[in-house]
């Protein structure tokens, strides 16, 4: 499986994913408890995982595990992260509007490139750093209000709060992603076992929140696992199963290939979905979404290209720019 | 001198050609008769040109010139497609709003680029060509229009012939500077009198436009050369001073440098214009303009900077692209 398919398949997942999550709303809400559905994601790549590493082990060449308490100790870390960023989150939404945070959200691919820098001291070309600075341009730019849109907040008028919560918040949703990078390249353990791993302790942290949602509410409800699939529709479970399945793509390319690569898959799923929404949601088409896409698919060209390819010139020009520069007049 | 000296002072000039001509209205409207500004444009770059000319004559070197009618006779060529430009300009215009034709106006970029590449046979790599598209999408981001701006025609409800009248505008514009380009360069002729040419039917033709103006307007003002200072105020002096020295700046870069240097150097003055206008006249400041500043810049590094130093990778990093592209996996 080379990167670029996996990226691809990312792509649609993440894609398909806001759909239907729209899709399965009822008259514009959600009959089911929304938190139960990460919870159920978890524990649907915790048994595709298992079950991969047992087949593995059936296999003529048994998989590396390393289960000594110093290692697994570092695996509940990224759900601690998420769970810190979820609260940041809460917070900012009460000094930003939602469409000043969903803008603030680009800031996450600046904040990705520079943590692995400095984390996992990975180098990036001076062209390589212009494309991720133009990845953020871009998708920020394809969601500018348009004219006569109904919201019509100023994107600079929150409190500053607001916007030191939605700096940190990017801080957070990268420093997970880089971490999580950091853990499945550590050693060369097998992929399933890091995520077995990962994805138990990622359940179990999902079931504290439902845990805390019930005290929160004071089991009016009843406790969660006798409501977990209230609601639940086929819709429901494609969104269940396309957020898991998502997840097991996203550690596969923490593995084999790395955070940049994830953050353009989903920053290009961002652009389908507006796509997509056109048709299936009759969403209005802006300039800014056409100028969005041109400029991430430039992005996307710069980072990956070869850059003998980019840099290039048909021969016989070589010695233009040269001259243009050279020249000096009186 | 140094092109980009020259092209930073036309970036200045161009900018506050903008500002000035705002300044010069009275109540939001011109005392004066605008037709009459570039006419005097023409006459003072002529005055100017003919002075250095003569001081070349009384150097040791004398000026080299082609007084031949076969090269004389290219030279009102300019004119004579600015005219046509002015017209399909005005056909434009009653397709389309000023806001979409504002818009539409950054397709000369690419047109440029590419009549520059057709006419010119000067070749561009991959990244220059990818830093014309994106010079392009950064201005027209930064003239969207924001939220809640009182015109909210939509960029994609003008009937097609507004936009082939665009397109066909654009391209008249390219062609105008890219053969200005090909003049200037097309022998070693004095710069100056290669100027003095250009002018002399550069007046000539506004003059005409002018006198077609009279007969237009069946005389009722009188003739032009009667009115001509008409309202005229020490500010729209400064107007026609600064047409005039931007456009000897102009010539200079298509003798020296090349259409491509003047194109970021209007583009880059028409942002400086807007930032301006947010202290001088309270313009509203947008994230689209903030963006928008942003793509140029990038556009600006990567078209000029030496292609080295794109894609140079501080050293020990060059081998983690290659792995990641030739992992395979199962």
């Amino acid at each position: 499986m080379r990167w670029y398919f996996v990226a691809a398949l990312l792509t649609l997942l993440t894609s398909s994913q806001g759909i239907l999550t729209t899709l399965s709303q009822t008259n514009g809400r959600y009959r089911y408890d929304y938190a139960t559905i990460p919870f159920l994601a978890e524990i649907f790549k915790l048994l595709v995982s298992s079950f991969l590493l047992w087949k593995e082990f059936q296999g003529s060449y048994p998989p590396r595990m390393t289960t000594e308490w110093k290692t697994v100790r570092l695996f509940p870390i990224p759900s601690i992260i998420y769970l810190i960023h979820n609260n940041v989150q809460f917070a900012t939404l009460t000094f930003v509007d939602p469409s000043t945070y969903q803008i603030m959200g680009n800031l996450k691919i600046v904040t990705t490139g520079i943590l692995f820098r400095l984390f996992l001291k990975r180098k990036l070309s001076n062209l390589q750093w212009m494309a991720i600075v133009l990845l953020a341009v871009g998708t920020t730019t394809s969601q500018v209000k348009g004219c006569g849109e109904a919201t019509c907040d100023s994107i600079f008028s929150s409190p500053i709060q607001g916007y030191m919560l939605g700096l940190l918040s990017a801080c957070l949703s990268a420093l997970a992603g880089v971490y999580t990078e950091y853990l499945m390249k550590k050693n060369n353990d097998s992929l399933y076992w890091q995520n077995v791993q990962l994805y138990t302790f990622g359940a179990i942290f999902n079931m504290l929140r439902l845990v805390w949602d019930d005290f929160r509410l004071g089991f009016y409800k009843g406790p969660w696992w006798q409501r977990l699939f209230n609601g639940y529709t086929l819709t429901t479970w494609l969104v269940v199963l396309n957020l898991g399945s998502s997840g097991l793509l996203v550690s596969w390319l923490m593995k084999y290939a790395d955070n940049i690569v994830k953050v353009y898959s989903t920053s290009m799923a961002m652009l389908l979905t507006m796509i997509l929404s056109i048709y299936l949601f009759s969403f209005q088409p802006t300039i800014q979404l056409f100028l969005g896409i041109i400029i991430c698919m430039m992005s996307v060209h710069m980072y990956f290209a070869p850059p003998q390819i980019l840099i290039d010139m048909p021969s016989s020009s070589k010695t233009a720019p040269d001259t243009l520069k050279d020249v000096v007049v009186e």
